[in-house]
Formats: C-alpha cells, sequence, structure tokens
C-alpha cells in the first residue's frame, strides 16, 4: 500500500510556522525563515517554474521528495489560509496560482464541499468532506503507484500520527530558535517510540526520517 | 577563554523531562526514556563507577563531553530536586551520592549561602548565590582549561542562550514523542541563528552540536 510521508521543515525549537499567520504572511512572523533552504535548490525552482538553482545535498532530498509524492493531503487552512464557507474566501483557489508546484492531485480537507479545480501541470485539487481517511483512501488511489504526502499543516500531521496513518515523518531541522509563539508541529501528542531510519546533514538543514511504528 | 557548553537529551517534540517530577522520578513521567541510550555505555559506567558497557559512537560522544568538562554549573532544583532554605531538604548533598559522577568542581545556583562540600573522585559541590555569571566566572577558573558545562535544568540553560553566556549546544535528539507535558528546554527565547557545526548518528540518537553565535 502507498507509503503516507511527511515533509516538515522545523526549528530547533519546534516550530513550522511563526506566530501571527495572516493572508500576507501565511508562514507567520519569521516562519519564511524555515523554507530559506528550499528557495535556491535546483528541484525547487524547477518545481516552481524557474531556471537554475543549485545542485548538492539538499537538492537531492528534494528531489527525491518529488519523486516520491504521487498525490497529497492538505488542510483548508493549508490550502486557502481561510476557514468556513469557499464563498468570500480570496484564497479560494489555493496560494499557489495555475500551475502550483504539487503537479499531482490534491486532496483538500474541508467542511464545505465543493467541486474539484483543474490546474496545469498535473495539479488538480479535489475536495474531501468525509475526513482524513477518506483523503487519504483517495490520494492512494489517484498515487500511481507512488507515496501520499500529507502537506500539513501541523495539526493534520498530529492528526495523522494520533491516528496511527503515518508511515514517515521527515523533520527537516533547520538551525535556528524561532523564538516565542508560532505553531508547534509536536504538540498534544500521546507517547510514541519512533525509528530513526535517515540522517543526511548539510550546513542548512539537518535532514531526519523516521518511521512511525504503526 | 573556556567554551561554556551544554549537553541535552531531548524528545523530537522538545523535552528534555516529562511531567510531574518528584524526588521518586526526577526526569518526570518518561523522562528516563531520553537518556536510555546512555546506561549502557562504557563511558557513562565508568564515569558512574561501574565496569563493562558498550563502545561505539555513542560512546565517543560521551567520552569526549566527558573529557572536555573541566567545572560544571547547575541549578538548585537539578542538584537536589528541592527550592527555599537548605535546611529540611532531602536531598541537601545532592542526587549522586559520595562518589558522584561530575569527577570535577560542580558550582550550584542558589538563593541561599551554604559551605561548599567536597566528595570523593574529585568532586565538590560550591553554592554560587551571585548569578550564572558569576558561576560561570567561577567554573572557568576552577576548570584547568578545559571547558565550562552547563549541567542543567532547561530553565538554566535558557538563561545561558538569553543571556549570549553559551558557546556550545549539544543536543542529543532521541527518536521518540514523550507526549503532553513536560519541560521543554527550547522555550521562551528571541529568535537566534544557530550554526551547525557537527551531526552524528546512530540509531538510538543523533547527535547535533550547535555554535551559538555570540
Amino acid at each position: 500500500m502507498a507509503k503516507v510521508s511527511c515533509e516538515l521543515s522545523m526549528s530547533l525549537d519546534g516550530y513550522v510556522a511563526g506566530p501571527n499567520q495572516t493572508l500576507e504572511e501565511p508562514l507567520g512572523q519569521g516562519g519564511e525563515r524555515l523554507h530559506e533552504w528550499l528557495f535556491g535548490l535546483k528541484a525547487f525552482r524547477e518545481r516552481h517554474g524557474m531556471d537554475g538553482g543549485e545542485p548538492g545535498p539538499d537538492n537531492d532530498i528534494v528531489e527525491e521528495w518529488n519523486d516520491a509524492s504521487g498525490a497529497v493531503v492538505m488542510g483548508r487552512r493549508m490550502f486557502s489560509g481561510g476557514e468556513g464557507p469557499w464563498e468570500g474566501d480570496p484564497n479560494a483557489d489555493g496560494w499557489w496560482g495555475d500551475d502550483p508546484p504539487f503537479h499531482a492531485p490534491v486532496f483538500v480537507l474541508t467542511h464545505h464541499a465543493r467541486q474539484a479545480v483543474q490546474k496545469e501541470g498535473g495539479t488538480s485539487y479535489t475536495f474531501v468532506t468525509d475526513g482524513l481517511e477518506s483523503a487519504l483512501d483517495q490520494a492512494r488511489a489517484a498515487a500511481g503507484g507512488k507515496g501520499v504526502q500529507i502537506g500539513g499543516g501541523a495539526s493534520l500531521v498530529q492528526q495523522a500520527l494520533k491516528g496511527g496513518l503515518l508511515d514517515e515523518l521527515n523533520i527537516h531541522l533547520v538551525p535556528v530558535l524561532l523564538g516565542t509563539g508560532g505553531v508547534r508541529l509536536l504538540e498534544g501528542l500521546q507517547p510514541t517510540e519512533l525509528e530513526l531510519t535517515r540522517v543526511i546533514e548539510s550546513p542548512q538543514v539537518t535532514h531526519l526520517r523516521y518511521s512511525a511504528k504503526r
């Protein structure tokens, strides 16, 4: 069965986003810092329709992650920054414009049903109203034999961990303290033994892979 | 000048101790789990007056840490589990008996002055009432050219980080989620860039070394 994994850039003090998330600053104050290691990479730029960029171990990680993702599941708030009915959500078609970086089917968890949206470059948005397990089932069926990635946010990853639905947790640990406030990834969970299966290091970020025993 | 460092075993969700710390369970519920990687190691056992134990990369780390520590600074609560006047503190001479594992001068921060205590094996306890900077100065002077280790607890490490008094932060990241509650190491700090200077991995624990830019 397709592996369910997630990839999260996390500060050493455990944050995946800064405080005061807004439509203008969706990652919160200081949250962009957590993704800085990505922006210059060849694989990241390619994915976002740009030329150039750096090769290297960080890039290999992102290429691997891109190649492994056959479908994505994400929460409504991560998708648009909004909540409630779609009418009046200024970001109702997501943050990523006409050619989003997913290049795969994306399943968005929401309480508000709506028609699927087809974007360019292989990305589609399907809106799932009957919960995470259903979204994962649909994503597995759409992933073409590849893996399913839980894109976020933190609460969805927490839900997957609690429900024993996550096979693999990839933490990209950024050597920064984000400081007071923000969104912590690993909050309010039950005691859980993980298995460390891989460590790849670079000066910018330490790539930690854990198998979540199920 | 002698380097000031600290060594902390931390769960992936950021805890260095579990909830409900008591005299019987000083590391709190589940907190022992964070130190399990240490107990079987040759260097750890030797330090605690026991024979045998495992060599390997984890052991090399602990040997290095032992060799580098010329003096230790710790908080009162870590020292005895108590607070307030020493009279009536059942643990007033510390957790570690007559031959403590430090084998070096230890400076204990307290609001309650008392005479220094000499133990076996090179450990002494000196009680410092005029703050962390003074304790670090005394520790540096006593360290015989080696480094000074801030032994804990978390609040003392936080104070050192906030005050720009820490040169090096060694995190031994244990692949476990401790779950709800407990003591988080990296809490309430200011945004801070660190420099990742070393990663050593083993299946039990990932050893991360950060230089705290001052």
